[in-house]
């Protein structure tokens, strides 16, 4: 096994169909589920040790471990879930899915709609943050976990944890809220704008019926992963991964057309990469989602009012530099859990590396999490905790 | 006469041919030049008045007052030119252009290049600010103006600024550098490179030729005019403006598609706008000029060396809110100019409105630009400024 020590090592997606309609908040129904995940880490007797992890924008079930020996990439939270790390699958039975609405394989718009024999593609319900708690639910009966010791979620995630700690008070012990916010601001709503228009003005999106003309709306997904790249790094950790710096060397009077700087390449690569692996109508369904969450709006928009039906304890983390979910947003978070009277630990992180610190191997959070994860194992079947 | 008492009026712009070749820094010429521009007040006997106005990315000659009575807008900057404003065209002669490249009259991509009979579109030279300030030079040459009293930029503006200090050193009394920087950011160049991809990737952009097609890149264009919308914005300005309101007004399930944030229907408006009035190229030779300026890169990287040759008075200023062109990119300039034993006055104005303050009537703003220009009224035809 050439895999470190703290790696889960070699890890298998299953998926669960669930036979019955499922019911979307718009009022339509999907006829059937399927749902993708993986685990990592074992069950203990009272099933207590559940840990569910509740993916962003672009994630999937693959958070850590690798499919095989060759991967050159574990899944997208191996920095913090393994034997060991923050999230440790010595001590917890890890959950991670991917969405419905995604399209990983669960239920999405890439899926064939019964009703018609072809893929839902834009009539996929419009799904809300509560959909996916809804089906997560499924899938934790599924598994017999009456109870998360924890859901654990950055961003989009971390709406999930906290609808999850008001949907369902008792079957949650803990709530982890990384780089998240009770709602999106209105220039966050504007970046999220901006990129879906980019994908559905060009003119592969065919009004998100691509599927049908054998094409992909390439440039405008692009375009989309573009700006999310910019907003999810800081202006700092740019200017210190790229500078200036141009890619051809000299800059040379004369010359100019073939000039770029490297920033731009890297964009325009990782804009490729993501146009070419993801779903361009999940991006709009997932980026609506996000600007449609507000946890408080069926609760006379009052957070205090909402959180004072949690029954779990709360961490919530931001990142100094990150500016798409700033700690403003997280302290609008903690003092509405204050508010409601609820036990909650705030950290803001002093990190460079913008949003997308969350993902990222920071030390301090690193520290925190791993501190917080471990306070819960040592607690695990009890029902100790105050709230 | 209906306009207001600190109104210019009804102006008219002027077209100036000149007809020899004019040299680009890259090395190629123009076979000769149109250069568009208005003038607001008078020139006096020894012709110390003149103050010119070095427009930023979108920005043209119509810098103040009104074409006809029915005018819907003044000029771009009319807040800050008028009888008894900032700048008081009662004591200055303003002189504002259209820099070529541009699309509003003077040379640039939709011109006819007369050694195809087509316009130019994409074969338009590059251009760097430095060739800007040398069609303005040309143009202070046809006025008589051997030296303008100050001349004064935002953004893009603030970098033409600067250059003629360098450039023309004798030529400059006063230089205001609004909302500028020595260069820009790595974010802020991904930024302008999204744009321009999205206007690029517009299967009506035709590799720049769209002319020949009879189309535009309407959607590339509004994109990019999204991205700098909300760039050019500040958060917490878009939250007061927009919040979260739905245009729609109630938030019903079940009639999500038909949802829309009152910010993304403002962008699509302001997209659709800015894409029928603005030329593709332009907008990508403008980014380009922005990302590809570096004020000290001839001078030994070194902004302290390259303000050394500077003979001027320099007022900038920056915005609390700007986070494109943030105040810390000011306080570089700020200190290469201290470093360079210069004479510099500089204010952060403490204001909400991001970027896009320097166009706006912001009341400290207004204070500070109103002393200093007052203060230069003072001194003209003396020579009596430390430098």
């Amino acid at each position: 096994m050439k895999f470190a020590a703290n790696s889960v090592g070699l890890v298998t997606a299953k998926t669960v169909h669930f036979d019955a309609p499922f019911r979307v908040s718009c009022g339509r129904d999907l006829p059937n589920l399927d749902i993708v995940y993986e685990t990592y880490g074992s069950l203990n007797s009272d099933h207590s040790n559940a840990v569910l992890i509740c993916h962003a924008l672009s994630g999937d079930h693959h958070a850590a471990g690798y499919y095989n020996e060759d991967d050159k990439k574990p899944g997208w939270w191996d920095n913090y879930i393994g034997p060991g790390k923050a999230i440790d699958t010595n001590l917890f039975f890890v959950v991670s899915l991917n969405n419905i609405g995604g399209c990983s394989g669960s239920t999405g718009p890439t899926s064939i709609n019964p009703a018609t024999g072809e893929p839902w593609g834009p009539d996929f319900p419009t799904l809300r943050v509560r959909d996916w708690v809804e089906s997560q639910r499924l899938l934790a009966d599924h598994l017999a976990i009456q109870r998360w010791a924890a859901v654990v979620g950055g961003s989009l995630g971390g709406m999930q944890a906290m609808r999850w700690s008001l949907e369902y008070p008792d079957r949650v012990m803990h709530c982890v809220v990384i780089a998240s916010a009770l709602k999106l601001t209105a220039q966050n709503i504007a970046f999220n704008n901006t990129s879906r228009t980019a994908i559905s003005s060009d003119p592969d999106f065919h009004g998100g019926r691509y599927y049908q003309h054998d094409v992909i709306p390439k440039r405008g997904l692009a375009i989309a992963r573009m700006i999310g790249h910019i907003t999810y790094l800081s202006d700092g950790v740019m200017g210190e991964k790229f500078g200036r710096e141009l890619r051809s060397g000299s800059f040379d009077q004369g010359t100019e057309s073939v000039l770029e700087f490297q920033v731009e390449s890297y964009l325009h690569h990782q804009g490729d990469i993501f146009s070419e692996n993801f779903d361009a109508n999940t991006y709009i369904l997932m980026t609506k989602a996000l600007d449609y969450f507000d946890l408080a709006r069926e609760y006379n928009n009052d957070p205090v009012i909402a959180f004072s039906h949690a029954r779990c304890n709360f961490l919530v983390m931001s990142f100094s530099s990150d500016w798409r979910f700033s700690p403003q947003r997280s302290e609008e978070i903690v003092q509405a859990l204050i508010g409601a009277q609820q036990a909650v630990s705030y950290v803001e992180i002093d990190a460079p590396l913008g949003h997308d610190s969350f993902l990222l191997p920071v030390e301090r959070y690193n520290q925190v999490f791993t501190a917080y994860m471990k306070q819960i194992s040592q607690h695990l079947g009890s029902d100790s905790h105050a709230s």
